[in-house]
């Protein structure tokens, strides 16, 4: 199960919104089939992994197939169910990670399999093959996107001097691990003041492998946005969420940019709702979105209670309480009523910092 | 020298001003003695590792002495210099972890002991030897106390709700981290305004041992302290930093309470300078303080170039922006300004972190 985890992990960032899966084949004590699905519209784990053993000319006549996530036993895409073409193979076992939690699958892909007289069991490093699809987790069951709030502060938690200096608090290697998690995501979350200030390209650069660029996704009210901001020449396509209010004209122009225009509901400070925007971005199919800044962008997720992971670089600097707080305003009165966060993971690389937990 | 080490570091927080010491009498590979300088006036070390022996009737002629800290040979203590007894304790070698940094020692007990026969290696496990005593290391040579700055902050950097709310950031296991601190230093220094948000006891409560309490230091310009608060219940003495223009018949009851009044220089905001309150420390021997806050007190020693290490504890929870910062303004434009902090150490326990290091 290990090494069908590893294989999973392999798919990752291209799957969505499909879930990584690694699945290998074991005959007689030995490796003969290795799987992984690589990407929406590809063939799924066990199907890699019984075509890996056929170009071996193996067959899987009492062979056991070790797979991270149950295997499919609807009809509704264009790939027949899985667990028709493992009951084909031959194999006598399969052993399960975890059920799917797609409500079309969960559980009814093993009856179906035990069904068929095939011995299952299931559990086996569950922890983890839950853990690698946290996204897909969400998305099939509640139709929203997995949402991660980063931010990259000094240790006193500040993202910018009290003028609005931020280049650079971290140092490479903190930013290319912020530009791989960008890689794992559909869609990056800024405000316009971020993009007025910055002008990020929001794109994955700094490192190689197989790149699919996440959608960049700016939260722009009244559409102050520049024609000329780096995303547009960075991105073939980008999504700008505005409100009702916002000009045509310049949607039209905008538009011509590849930028397709969400008019989405406002909140009480009349900005583009953080709730709507996510429910647009579920729809679209993005199953995970980083949101990535300003402070006031990040804090109007929190309160609203829709970011479920946050990832915090720190850098060994001070500013001082001068500088811009890493999340912007809450309201909390009292300590009780500050956010939990929980699962806490903290990684040192040099003298920097992330810490990563769960809301 | 790690067993010497082991034994300076048992008179920890009750040797100042002296330095901590450790020491050990090997002989035909065994160890024949063990000391350490318990309290300032009490034997040094190495006398203490030659009554050890003595005790157990064994001649030290031709023994080693592991010492982690080269040997006094001035006179202007009660104690004889110990270069004299360690030549008549008959030892032929003598290993030193380090160098003594006080100018009337600086390699003068090493040349003596030399001078008399004895062979002398230096440097041995030497960064260890010279970090237990940098308390003293700095008081020695600059007549200030070493200033650590400690703070209890949320993951976004803040110390208290936007209303002031600060009970409790951190765990009871923070807590008596934090205790452990005080333990080791001489003084601790608080604002007029932390006393009178949270009336703090600044005693050392949590851990057990032989605790001697720091002494606490509030800087309170206009002597606004009230007669009722807890620290002067909880300690004997207290020093209160005030100004010129604090009122003399405030000063005079605060006095019978054991507060002794510093009248300091004021800095360009009216505050009590902090640079003239260290000195004064210093001068009355404090080796090592710790700035326990608010964030304004803080930041007016960061300002000032006065701290010389940090440490940060962070507890896992988010505040917002509303909150108070860990540090007040610094007035830093831009990120190359920021304060950098070196040797950083992390330390995670449970859900929790602390930072340490250097400026």
């Amino acid at each position: 199960m290990k090494e069908a985890l590893r294989l999973a992990l392999k798919g990752e960032g291209c799957t969505s919104p499909n879930p990584m899966v690694g699945a290998v084949c074991v005959l007689g004590g030995r490796i003969v089939g290795r799987g992984y699905h690589k990407k929406s519209g590809s063939p799924h784990a066990e199907i890699e992994a019984f075509l890996d053993a056929a170009r071996k000319g193996i067959s899987l006549a009492g062979a056991t197939l070790y797979v991270t996530l149950e295997p499919c036993c609807h009809t509704e895409k264009l790939t027949p169910p899985c667990t028709d073409a493992i009951v084909a193979s031959g194999v006598s076992d399969v052993v399960v990670g975890t059920i799917d939690p797609n409500p079309k699958v969960s559980g009814k892909g093993v009856a179906k399999l035990r069904k068929s007289g095939i011995a299952v069991r299931t559990g086996v490093l569950e922890r983890e093959c839950v853990e690698i699809n946290e996204f897909f987790n969400k998305h099939v069951v509640s139709g929203l996107p997995f949402v991660i709030l980063k931010s990259a502060s000094t240790i006193d938690g500040k993202i910018a001097s009290g003028t609005g200096d931020s280049k650079w608090i971290g140092s490479v290697k903190q930013r290319k691990m912020a530009h791989r998690l960008r890689k794992k995501v559909d869609g990056v979350i800024v405000g316009i003041n971020t993009v007025r200030a910055d002008d990020p390209g929001l794109d994955v650069r700094l490192v190689g492998g197989n790149v699919r660029q996440p959608v960049p996704v700016i939260m722009d009210s009244k559409l102050r946005i520049s024609p000329k901001a780096k995303i547009f020449s960075t991105h073939p396509r980008s999504i700008i969420a505005t409100t009702e209010s916002a000009s045509p004209i310049k949607a039209k122009r905008l538009s011509r940019l590849g930028a397709e225009i969400l008019r989405l509901g406002s909140d009480s400070t009349g900005r583009v709702s953080a709730a709507d925007l996510l429910r647009e971005l579920g729809a679209m199919g993005m199953c995970g979105v980083l949101v990535e800044g300003g402070s006031r962008v990040g804090a109007c997720f929190l309160r609203e209670g829709l970011i479920d992971k946050v990832v915090f670089f720190y850098s060994p600097r001070i500013i001082g309480g001068d500088g811009v707080s890493m999340i912007g305003d809450l309201g909390k009165e009292s300590i009780k009523e500050a956010i939990n966060i929980k699962n806490i993971k903290v990684r040192r690389f040099g003298d920097e910092m992330m810490i990563e937990g769960y809301i």
